[in-house]
C-alpha cells in the first residue's frame, strides 16, 4: 500500500513535461522547413503569426483543454469545457496583440452521444460569442478503439488578426513591473494532477464537497477559464502594455520566459498575492515542493502583464473596468532569461 | 458464434452516420449565433469562409484522419497520417476555391513517445511543404486516461485565402460533366470499416498480404490521402471548373450533393470506372449492400469536379499534367438535389 503522504510528483500523475519540452526542441528544424513567404514571429510563441497580402497580420493557435475533459465527463457537465477553450485560444494569441476573427473545433469520442456532443460544441459556441469571434467550422469525429470508453476529446483552433502592435521583446527591459491577472481557478493546467490528487488519492467524487470550500469538486474543478480579452482591450488601445504572458502548462516558470530577452530575469514576488485555497489543499495533498507546484498549476494568476513604464495604473484600471483584480506581483531585473520565484 | 457471411452494418463496425447527421442538424443554429461581420459561406460547406480587412477572403476547415491512426498504430508506421491530414484539409478548402497559406496540428496521446510524435508531426510537415503552406504551430497533449494504451489523435486545421471564384451554385446546372478524380485508396474514411471486416473478420495482421494483392494489409490501407491542388490549379486557374465535391464522410452521394442545387440531381456512372481490388475485397467481405458501401468509401474517386460547359478536356488535361488520370463519370440533370448511383 501506498503512503498516503507519498510525494505525487508530475511524472507520476501520467504527464512528463522533460519529455514535452525536449519534442519542442526537435520539432523547430521540422517546422522551420515548412516556411513560406507569410509566415513570421518566433517559434514557441504563444501563437504563430502569418501576413496575409502584404497587409493583413494573422495570429493563430491551437490547444485542448488537457484532462479537464476527463473531469467534465466523470461530473456529467459537458457545457463548460467549449468555453475553457475559447478563453485559453483568445488568451494565447491576445498574448501577440491579436483579437479574435474565428474559431474551429474538433470534437473526438468513442462513441457519439449526439447530445453531450451538442452541449460541448454550445459550449464552444458560448465562448465564441463572449470573445466576439466567429465559430466557422468544426469536425465531429467518432473513433471506437482510439477513445477510453465515456470520454471525448476537444481541440480548437482560433485565427485572429494582430491589432495591438507591441513593442519588439528586446524592449522588455529591466525596471519594468509584472501585473498579475486572477485565474478563475486551474483553467486548463494541472488537471492529472488534480485528478490524482482528488480523486485517486482523497477518493473524492465530483459531487463531494471540496475540501475546505462549500463547493463541489466539479464545481471548483470545472471553472470557466478566464478570458482576458475585454480585461486588456483598455490597456491594449493605450498602449500601457509591453508583453503578455499566458499562464499555462510550464506555470509562471514555463510562460513568463516566454517573453523575457536572454539579459533580462523576471522576478516574481510570490507573497504579493494568497493563491486561492484549490490551490493550497493540492499543494498540501500532493506533497509536491513550491516550486513543482508553480510549474504544474498556475497557481492563482492567469496572465502576467510586463506594464510599459509608469502605465502600471492603467492595466490595473484596465482590468478593474471589468471586475478583475490585478495586482503588482514582481518587476524585471537584468538576468540570464529566467524567471525567479521569491519568496518559496 | 456469428455466421461469417453476416452483413457488417456500418453501425455494427462502430460508427453510426445517422446520429452524426442529426448533430450537424442541431448544430446548425448553435453556430449561427456566432456569426460575426466577416463570416461568410454556407453551413455545410467543405470550408468556412471568412472576409478580412473586406479584401482577403480566407477559408478554414478542421479535421481529423479517423481510425486510420489506430491502422498507422499498429503497423508501427507513424509517419505517413500526418501527410493524410494536410492533404485532406487542402482538397476540403481547394472545393471552396482556396489555396493553403498555413495549417496547425493537435497530436494527443495516452502516454507521450517523442519518437512516435516526431515520425506524426513530421509527416504534417511533408504534407505542409508539398501543398506549400507553412506549419504555423501545433499542440501536444498528453492525456492519461482519455486515449487508449498505444493509440494517439490526430487533427489538423488549415486555413487558405480564396483566389479562384467559383461561380455561385445556381450556376451547377443540368448538362453538366462530371469528371472523376482516382483516390489512392480509402483515404481517409472507412477505416472502422477496413479494420472490422480485415482484422476482426478475416484475422489479418498488417503484414500479411492483402488478399488479392502483393503488398501488405497496411501498404495498402496506409497509402497517402492525394492532395488534388497541384493537378486541378490549371484548371481553375482556366476557369473550366464550376465546382468540385471532395469525397470523404459519406461518399459520393453525402459529398457531390453538398455541390447540387435543389433542383439538380447528379446521376454518377458506377460503370464508367472499376473501383481498386481494395473496395471489391472490403465489398465483398463485409456483405454490404453496394449503396451502402459507396457510402461508406471512396470506392476509388477521391474527388469530383463538376466541369464548367465544354470544359471537360481542359478538367482532364489539368489532371494528367500531375499524372492523374481524371475521367467522365457522369453529368447532371433536373431532379432534387440528391445524387443517383446508376448502375448499382
Amino acid at each position: 500500500m501506498r503512503d498516503p503522504r507519498d510525494v505525487v510528483s508530475y511524472a507520476e500523475a501520467g504527464v512528463d513535461l522533460d519529455v514535452a519540452e525536449a519534442l519542442t526542441a526537435r520539432l523547430k528544424s521540422v517546422v522551420d522547413s515548412t516556411r513560406t513567404e507569410g509566415a513570421g514571429g518566433e517559434f514557441g510563441a504563444f501563437g504563430g503569426r502569418f501576413r496575409v497580402d502584404g497587409a493583413t497580420d494573422l495570429v493563430a493557435s491551437a490547444d485542448g483543454v488537457g484532462t479537464k475533459v476527463l473531469v467534465a465527463a466523470a461530473a456529467g457537465v459537458h457545457d463548460t469545457v467549449g468555453e475553457d477553450l475559447v478563453n485559453h485560444c483568445t488568451n494565447d494569441i491576445l498574448a501577440e496583440g491579436a483579437e479574435p476573427l474565428f474559431f474551429l473545433d474538433y470534437f473526438a469520442c468513442g462513441h457519439l452521444d449526439a447530445d453531450v456532443a451538442e452541449a460541448v460544441i454550445g459550449g464552444v459556441a458560448r465562448g465564441c460569442r463572449h470573445n466576439g469571434c466567429s465559430l466557422l467550422g468544426g469536425e465531429t469525429a467518432e473513433m471506437p478503439g482510439v477513445y477510453e470508453p465515456g470520454t471525448y476529446d476537444l481541440a480548437g483552433f482560433i485565427v485572429g488578426r494582430r491589432i495591438w502592435d507591441l513593442p519588439p521583446k528586446s524592449e522588455v527591459r529591466p525596471g519594468l513591473t509584472l501585473i498579475g491577472f486572477p485565474s478563475t481557478g486551474l483553467h486548463t493546467n494541472g488537471y492529472s494532477l488534480a485528478r490524482r490528487v482528488l480523486f485517486d488519492k482523497l477518493g473524492l467524487r465530483p459531487a463531494d464537497p471540496f475540501p475546505g470550500t462549500e463547493a463541489t469538486v466539479s464545481d471548483v474543478l470545472l471553472r470557466v477559464h478566464r478570458s482576458y480579452l475585454k480585461a486588456l482591450r483598455p490597456a491594449l488601445d493605450e498602449e500601457a502594455v509591453t508583453a503578455m504572458a499566458h499562464i499555462t502548462g510550464g506555470g509562471i516558470q514555463g510562460n513568463l520566459r516566454r517573453v523575457l530577452p536572454e539579459d533580462v530575469t523576471a522576478v516574481v514576488d510570490t507573497g504579493s498575492w494568497s493563491p486561492p485555497i484549490e490551490f493550497e489543499v493540492l499543494g498540501k495533498e500532493s506533497g509536491l515542493a513550491s516550486r513543482e507546484l508553480f510549474s504544474a498549476l498556475n497557481m492563482g494568476v492567469g496572465l502576467i502583464v510586463v506594464a510599459a513604464h509608469g502605465r502600471e495604473r492603467d492595466v490595473i484600471a484596465s482590468a478593474a473596468s471589468e471586475g478583475i483584480a490585478a495586482f503588482e506581483c514582481g518587476r524585471l531585473e537584468a538576468g540570464t532569461g529566467h524567471v525567479r520565484l521569491a519568496g518559496i
